[in-house]
């Protein structure tokens, strides 16, 4: 084995859905996923604290891509639409071609408590981090907070729907959700 | 000490919230509420599971009232009203005489990560339950879903408001905040 790994992170990502679609998340042992994907178990944890931290892996990416899209929106746009472009903005650069993982990954969270609780956390800090880069483009309380959490829902709903279905995009999905919220409030 | 223990309930939670105060949240031990509630700690554990089940007794009854609100609520309002009529009942009934409570309930729950990951569950447990009593109105997905989180945003934002002043009840924070939602999304 060399001593170099070309992305071993990903390769490590691919093994273990593999095997949680095999075994089972509960069954899976990072040895067994260092095994499938070439490595040692310790590159395994030079790049994952533990097989959770594999299906948390792109946490950072995520928020910091929803950031970027709330700062790149247009000045002209209402707080809950620039919430709605951040989160179309995701869905078109992070999950364009990651149904079929999308559906993977979401089958084994629905069926472990505690990796919901760690994506309702994922989901609330996300929550807090959109209100702060809506105070940067200096919309007031309580806006900020309602547009940002109520974006939180729009995309919780939007996701559900996508991963229960397969041919409309998360981007379009994203679209007709934020478009029915607004026909409810009217 | 008498084996009739007259609200043995409430007793252990104001002690137990006097103590929470006094020494902190980790300091205090079951044993210590128990003696200041002026009950054995047998009695204790006939009421709660542990320390953090003080803070989080009224759970069935904080989610039976919502649910109640969404039943009650005018046959002639939108799904979003609905929810937001089921908050202000939610509000009016259980949180018009507890605002020095939930102001230092807060206090511990915001300096607690695992307190504040079991109040995330708390109210991702009421959006599941709230589009559920919305599905028994006929309303359709995904305008539940929608309608159910957005709700749930509008009372978390206008509970931070709530325990951050002393002034205005959560039943008129709630009006704002969905009035502000909807001018939002307009």
């Amino acid at each position: 084995m060399s001593r170099w790994e070309p992305d071993a992170a990903g390769r490590l990502q691919r093994a273990a859905m593999e095997l949680f679609a095999e075994h089972g998340y509960d069954r899976t042992t990072t040895a067994q996923i260092a095994e499938r994907a070439g490595v040692t178990e310790r590159t395994f944890f030079r790049h994952f604290t533990d097989k959770r931290e594999v299906l948390f892996d792109g946490s950072g990416t995520f928020e910091a891509t929803v950031l970027d899209g709330v700062r790149a929106a247009g000045g002209d746009l209402g707080p809950v639409d620039v919430v709605g472009a951040a989160f179309v903005h995701l869905a078109e650069t992070m999950f364009a071609e990651r149904h079929a993982h999308a559906v993977a990954r979401n089958a084994i969270i629905s069926t472990h408590p505690d990796l919901q609780e760690r994506e309702l956390i994922k989901m609330s800090r996300l929550g807090t981090l959109v209100t702060e880069a809506l105070h940067e483009r200096r919309v007031p309380e309580p806006a900020a907070s309602l547009a940002a959490q109520s974006g939180v829902a729009v995309f919780r709903v939007s996701f559900a729907r996508w991963v229960g279905q397969d041919g409309t995009s998360l981007a379009d999905l994203l679209r007709q959700s934020l478009a029915e919220l607004k026909s409810l409030t009217r």
